[in-house]
């Protein structure tokens, strides 16, 4: 079985491995204070052209969603959300959970406007009697989205400054933020991004580490006591320099970059050569995601050799699917993927039963 | 100005107050263990046809909902109700900062249907990680809805199946459910009502009480412990008496559905009147509740005299408002309202023109 | 039965009856949003000489303490008590339940001191790694306490300037307020108790209110969105205009004063007849509730004809009790009490077997 | 520096480090669900002698404590444990997070016992108005405890049976278990623990692993649906493997007791050279802790070369301190350290001079 079903089906890039093994014995405090975090720290502001930044290393998505939310939001507070945010959908109600209101707003492709970050808040603030709501406390975007989409740095900023007109910190869910930034279709750096919101993070887990996901606080007034909150929901690692450590490496030769890009070429390999073979996608995604509208005879066939996320059926006899590349994804792989999609759609020209699917899009 | 934004703009119906003069210097014990209170629960019990059901007494909506359903979730399980429903919309949050989402269903009315909650229902457990998303906990619709429509016998009877069939305990919201058992419309007694949901409550507040809502828990599995949580959550009132003087006094005499009755008349005659003038209304009510469509122009000159709830635009030149009767409403102020819209409607006659609009509909 | 249990055995002063009824038809909107509301805010600004506070009324005291304690701390931030405290003991977690620890301090007779403020604050700041544990974010007393005994108003002083040195937002909790300040013993006004907090509640129900808890926030910096905080806590009374009107007759001829005062006596009355012969008491308590140490032989005799709380085992055969007298309680009532009790000392001379015990002090 | 201040300094076993290189690029499911999680689950049901209980593997202990604490309170129940326990002290209130009260009972050596579980709980039910304080729901102790004391055998069945008869379900920390189980003073095995409880987990992160606890539930009533809450809680690892592939090496050769019994064998012979050389002990600990009472000007000196935790203040010359030893401890490290403390020790005779001390016991 080859799997595309998410991008953390692997451990973690060698070089990584290679440090953790070379640095076992060494004897360190605990809980991110020692050199390793330091390092990793320094070495993130640099990237991110921000020498004032605070760092923090925390092991997982939703551990650090809950986190960077909860520390900000007062208890009468929601968060906006696209519908299809990952903390709308895929956390088991975490935000809830600390207290707080998930404020949706619609999404087609997993991108919210300004222009509806504004609405929300002109909604609020213009009703008569606006305590007997949830307030908008912040806005919550992921780049890339959930869906493989990107915002540009036209539409960060706008948002940006709506938030900050609203005075609503802006925090940026980046899990797989490098397989935006390596896209070819991408206008912005790390350290551009870093301008654009209050608060984000750098998701590790997906691209190339064990786990760990670095939070960059750029607005000082969220900067008080974080630690507190990441130890309070239980993401302040007491071995915190396996975190550093990872970061260190992901970070100190441009790794994080060079491993991102080959999962975006990867997958742009499995976009380019699927179109030109007239599939649709769902999605306009230049990221490791890629949703090909395939017919569901065709998928019963390919899911006893691949595995693939079930997305949405598409009409009567095709479903859309996700595939997912990372880190780890090796060319042959994808090329006997394609090929077999290819195989498949010539051979079932004609066919079109509908047939029961496989898995649907909890976990991604 | 007279008042019909709301049910709840005068005090209480006078037998009360009678009431509460008589008993003032009467010495009880706190906490609702008087001897007024264990009467109106012999009474409400009775009235509900039902002699094992636990009877509580709260102050207040919000408050209510909130002790409920914090006392049958666990903590990753969410509520099914509306995306109008009360819970969603109008408690800040409440239910959230007990910890639990509310998974809303769409509703053009406020009702939703047995078919949603499986539907909802279905959806989680076909997942295939179903632990990566809230998990449906129980059932919340209003008795009347929030919209004044009101469930039939059969659509009640279909919702409670569905919730055993699925283990989802069954919770109604009657903040005004008198006014819904006093319509003409309606095909069920409060006995009726009792057999049909797992715990519901009396409204009190919007029906002819200071304050006060009586909560009927009528599943055994959901009575254990329900004092501690109303006294957690801020619920127990230390004069309990208060509460128990004021529904005995309701429910001696046939009071509640009297009075609620003739608020229900009061509705139906502003309905009637505007209705034969032409008017249409947004959502089909039978209950205290009526939401005429009326030209923007005409609305902003009645606001001169009269308060009412704006509801929402309906084209460029028309609003939906609300119009709330209570057992308080007189018939006078009800003629003269209905006098004056007619007398505008004709003077509009031609106009059109969208002038600026009230209030909202934050708190209903 | 006569009741000296506790202090909310009655219903409400008669003034305040008297003005329900000659209101009870008037419209007004809801919330507290009314004119009766406004005029008691107004009022009680004047009383506490401080035109700038703001004011908002809750309906009971484990309400009100969650609420201004959840509106003041970030998610890992506790409030310092004594063991003591309310909120400590008898409130069923609430605090908790908002997520906040009590971060507890030793107290023998329901105070606490600015040193062990002070002690607290320093012990947590000197921790090696003080994120492990919770912040101490807020300080909260009681005045008069859970004890009946009384801080003066040096001893406010200096908690005060230590809550401020240490950046600690300092909350009183009046649930008695009036019979602490209309005790002889007392050497402050309402209007000092004002200048010596951040916030604090001046208490209805226990003292001539059906129901009702005056917040007033001092501190501008606690102000903002405490509407969406009692909302959303369940507090906020859609009749709102019932606790203005009661507040609006405490307070517009000096009642709330007066009736307290004549609590205080009644209780001086009990503690100074019972120590001429001989009683010893377990606090000493300036205000309404008075604390006697009695032979168990006689408790059991006297609990066939009042009511009272057991408070704790002094020896084997004494325990300490408490009787609260009220704004409502009658002075032939009180005679008649400390009239049995020296009757039953005086036959109960040479008796001493211990007897089982009739009512814990949970209820206070 | 040669460290000692905790069980953490290090990485992780080398057999550990082999298999996640060895098994690095194999691809598996992700979230726990992967071959490596199974046979990790199977090897620990097999060592617990329990092939029913449902195993799941968390990354950290604050993390599983809260995880499990809250699967199991409903909203008015707290957790009874030792004032020193590690849910009381040093999880930044993660229980209170979670809504819940933490319910101390005094312990000098970190033990509590049954007669002081049964206490609480006769205590609380013995209440007049029990509602009006947070109801007991569950026991948690540690094994080995923060002060590296242990129960006996007698002990744990003792609190199971009174925890059995309250209904109180009986969860064991086992953050430090190994410690526990391989130390000479033991008198149980694992199977035997399993058997003694409803619920405990296995500390990895203390002993070998990089990162993991196991949790093990014995008791089905504790079962359903427990992948929820560690999804909320933010402890569902997306590289579940890692943690399986921890556990599978620890559990396949009984490596787990092998370097557990190393790390013992190391903190004896700190005690047992100490002791030889007068030294008196805090608590009497056959575990991997050791508490020396030592002249804070020894301690000055030794702070100079080695890490180490100060525990308390015994008396105006001396402190207690903490030296933890582990799976990595080296003997000469232990050597140099006990030493160089006799060394001081004699040459500090007739001093005792008190000096600043260094480090809060904060992390533990």
């Amino acid at each position: 079985m080859i799997r595309f079903e998410c991008d953390y089906n692997e451990g973690a890039h060698e070089r990584i491995l290679q440090r953790l093994m070379e640095t076992n014995m060494e004897q360190t405090s605990g809980y991110g204070t020692d050199a390793h975090c330091e390092r990793a720290r320094t070495l993130i502001r640099q990237a991110c052209g921000n020498e004032g930044a605070d760092v923090h290393f925390l092991v997982g998505g939703t551990q650090t969603n809950t986190t960077v939310i909860a520390s900000i939001l007062r208890p009468h507070q929601g968060v906006i959300a696209a519908v299809s945010g990952h903390i709308a959908v895929h956390e088991t109600g975490a935000i809830e959970a600390t207290g707080h209101k998930v404020l949706t707003v619609p999404s087609l492709d997993g991108k919210i406007t300004a222009a509806q970050v504004k609405a929300v808040y002109d909604a609020h603030v213009q009703e008569s009697s606006p305590e007997h709501s949830v307030q908008p406390g912040m806005v919550y975007i992921s780049q890339p989205t959930e869906n493989g989409t990107m915002y540009s740095k036209a539409e960060l900023e706008a948002i940006y400054e709506v938030s900050r007109a609203c005075e609503l910190p802006f925090f940026i869910d980046g899990a797989r933020l490098g397989y935006a930034l390596a896209s070819k279709a991408c206008d912005m750096t790390l350290a551009d991004l870093a301008c654009l919101c209050d608060v984000f993070y750098i998701g590790g887990t997906k691209i190339g580490a064990l786990m760990g996901e670095a939070v960059v606080i750029v607005n000082d007034a969220l900067k008080r006591d974080f630690r507190y909150i990441i130890k309070q929901k239980g993401g302040l690692l007491a071995k915190g320099r396996l975190l550093g450590i990872q970061f260190e490496t992901l970070f100190e030769d441009g790794l994080y970059l060079e491993i991102s890009k080959h999962a975006v070429d990867m997958a742009v390999r499995i976009h380019d050569t699927l179109e030109q073979h007239g599939v649709e996608f769902l999605y306009s995604s230049p990221t490791n995601q890629q949703f090909p509208i395939l017919p569901d005879a065709l998928l019963q066939q390919l899911s006893s050799q691949y595995t693939f996320t079930f997305w949405e059926k598409v009409d009567t006899s095709r479903s859309a699917v996700r595939f997912c590349t990372s880190w780890a994804t090796r060319q042959e792989n994808v090329d006997a993927l394609t090929r077999d999609i290819v195989r498949l759609l010539q051979g079932n020209e004609g066919q079109d039963e509908p047939v029961a699917v496989f898995q649907t899009a909890a976990t991604v």
